[in-house]
């Protein structure tokens, strides 16, 4: 594997860890009401977005880190659902 | 510019904005006591990861993506380190 690829896996590696404690914190206090939908919804889309892209530049960076955010953002939309 | 490029970008554009009502917020109450600034530094330094891996693909949507994020997070830890 190149440098520059684990370059990008590390950049993946971080900015997805930064948004870990969130959803453990949503999953614990299954809490979302200071969560915003607007937001995760958005926030969504652009993930699945990026993970297109990432597919269709057959970039393993960009596809790895979209598709674990993809998740760690399902779960907090599906504690939100819940709460309905 | 190709169809691909163009959906990087339209991706960028849906993340950094999902993000854009946390900076307006912290700009105007310039209250950040509920930002982990663990959260923020990490975040960061992951952007500027990005960023660099943007510019040693040459890839102009990760590269305009993570530019103009790594402002918006520069503005909030701006505000958090006045705060200090």
């Amino acid at each position: 594997m190149d440098t520059v690829t684990l370059l990008g896996l590390f950049a993946g590696a971080l900015t997805t860890l930064s948004f870990a404690p969130q959803v453990v914190r949503t999953w614990r206090t299954r809490s979302t009401d200071d969560l915003s939908p607007v937001m995760l919804v958005t926030f969504l889309a652009g993930i699945l977005l990026w993970l297109g892209y990432g597919l269709m530049k057959e970039d393993i960076a960009i596809i790895a880190a979209n598709a674990v955010t993809t998740i760690l953002i399902g779960l907090i939309l599906w504690v939100k659902a819940g709460n309905g």
